[in-house]
């Protein structure tokens, strides 16, 4: 099969690999429908996280091919969507909800790599859900997006606790932040603040439920916020870049007790004890649950209640991974999907 | 009045100052009938925090001596348990439970000093909660210990979320981190598991509800406590110290999805976002809302429920302040009371 293996910082390849097999009980090999590079992808793809001859790839729907012995939930022919985080969902830790630090753990981006045509998941009941049918082809991108941003984008939300009567600060108007933005909408924050500065983001961010947009950054856009919610900063904050500054941002535009949920940190970031102590805030963050909200996602994508597929403009067949991640880099694009 | 000035680091006097007055119709004047030294007063003694001249103390009980035109809940002549920071108790800060962040919030420590015959307290209805009655001596010191170390150990643990089924991990057997055993131990933690490496305290801790303790500190300690936990980490760690070490100590025995209280934050702690990404744990710290707990505090003293005041192991006439710090510096005395 082909399938994506970044040779170092900015050399993106396909090549060809060997097609999976089941190995564990617990496997399932699955034919992928599509597929998609990540703004995580972008930090070995620039040197910022080290890179080798990775196996990139990270999100993923597709089609069951062959499942092991132990398999109960998917079958043959199921159309999946799985979480970038293997898990049993049996163990202690997924049970409380956090799937992403499931004792059987592991990242599928590095080592199993969905950029490709086939992939095998391990712990295939504790790591993917089958949609209701086999979905129309428009509904692919949405269910792509569960895969990560969307599910990350959500986890962020509900992190920071958007709900109702609750102003929504977004730090990041990248594919995680639109997509925290519309779950804050589907929660039904009263309000919700973007920070952006592209217009063609500020209008995908509008039409997932932004009501205000501020353009400023660092202690400046800390300001705007204070000045929209009457001097006290926003109810729910969410990080989605991973800067020092806008991690920074996040913490000034919390208000005392608030909570920030924050799913985008990067290599640089140290937060100085007494600024957080002194934010007096909530914090929750790390790598999505995704698993946790799958099923809620799917059922909102396969009724049509949400649109997230929007997040991505442009695809492009697998062949041309080298062309999605410059066009990611250069910012030409937001998100590109990739068709095996 | 006679009153308690830090001159430099080191450096502390007992001194005539002027005797508080009324100024705003929402001010009290109380007159002390017990304070203490905090921990943290040992940030400036020891120069890791800046002081010059500082008028030192935040912790105070007393009797209302006058109040403002415009106070209502507290009277002349009432007994009242003031917390460390002044809040009006009205703010929208304050009605979600964050008196500490209260729009109009004031350190005690630093601008009144309660190490002192008397004292003024803003926003006395805000900031105070009177006792059913004048109470008996014996209770003078837990009452004493709500004012700040056991409101602060108690936010703690509330912070960490300890409750029922719950294992509850306290870093720091100072003051602060008892009062945080006692509290998960009052609602209702299942397992209480103390860093400590001192006999005395260990044995304090025990008689708070401690059931284990461990004595191994950075990532041995972090190994301890998954030990004791199925290799997975306490659901609710407390943080009462505020070192580096300390912070990330807590961080590694927190499981994913776990609930980090962090209380003793000091100015060297920078966390790498990284480490804290990759727990993925819920965090709350910050200076206490004290005053969200005094009316519950108060009446669990009250009622014998609780005796914190075993806390205090020293106790010296206000003009041996010099003698109380230099005691805490050098860890002869866990907290000292001070009878003005």
């Amino acid at each position: 099969m082909r399938g994506v293996v970044m040779h170092a910082p900015g050399d993106v390849r396909v090549e060809d690999r060997e097609d999976p097999q089941i190995i564990d009980p617990t496997d399932a090999v699955i034919q992928l429908s599509a597929t998609c590079v990540c703004g995580s992808d972008l930090w070995p793809y620039r040197g910022i996280e080290p890179v080798d001859h990775t196996l990139m790839g990270h999100e993923y729907v597709g089609i069951v091919e062959q499942v092991g012995d132990a398999v109960r939930t998917v079958r043959v022919g199921d159309f999946v969507v799985g979480s970038f985080v293997i898990s049993d969902n049996t163990c202690e830790i997924c049970r409380a909800g956090f799937q992403s630090r499931c004792v059987h753990a592991q990242l599928v981006g590095g080592t199993i790599g969905t950029q490709a045509q086939k992939a095998r998941i391990p712990y295939a009941d504790g790591t993917l859900v089958a949609t209701p049918g086999h979905p129309d082809p428009d509904l692919v991108p949405s269910l792509l997006a569960a895969s990560d941003v969307l599910g990350t984008g959500w986890f962020a939300a509900d992190a920071a606790q958007a709900g109702p009567g609750r102003t929504v600060a977004v730090v990041g108007d990248g594919a995680v932040g639109l997509m925290a933005v519309l779950a804050a909408q589907q929660l039904g924050a009263e309000r919700i603040i973007v920070f952006s500065r592209h217009e063609d983001r500020q209008a995908l961010a509008r039409s997932y439920g932004a009501t205000d947009i501020v353009t400023e950054r660092g202690d400046e856009g800390v300001a705007a916020v204070k000045e929209l919610t009457g001097g006290l900063g926003a109810h729910s904050v969410v990080e989605a870049v991973g800067t020092q500054e806008a991690f920074m941002q996040a913490v000034g535009a919390t208000r005392g007790g608030g909570h920030l949920g924050y799913v985008g940190v990067g290599y640089e970031v140290s937060i100085p004890g007494m600024a957080l102590f002194s934010a007096g805030i909530h914090t929750l963050g790390g790598p999505a649950p995704v698993r946790r909200y799958l099923p809620d996602l799917v059922q909102r994508i396969w009724d049509r209640t949400i649109d997230p597929g929007r997040v991505f403009d442009l695809t492009l067949p697998l062949e041309q991974a080298a062309e999605a991640y410059e066009a990611m880099d250069q910012r030409r694009a937001t998100k590109v999907l990739l068709t095996p």
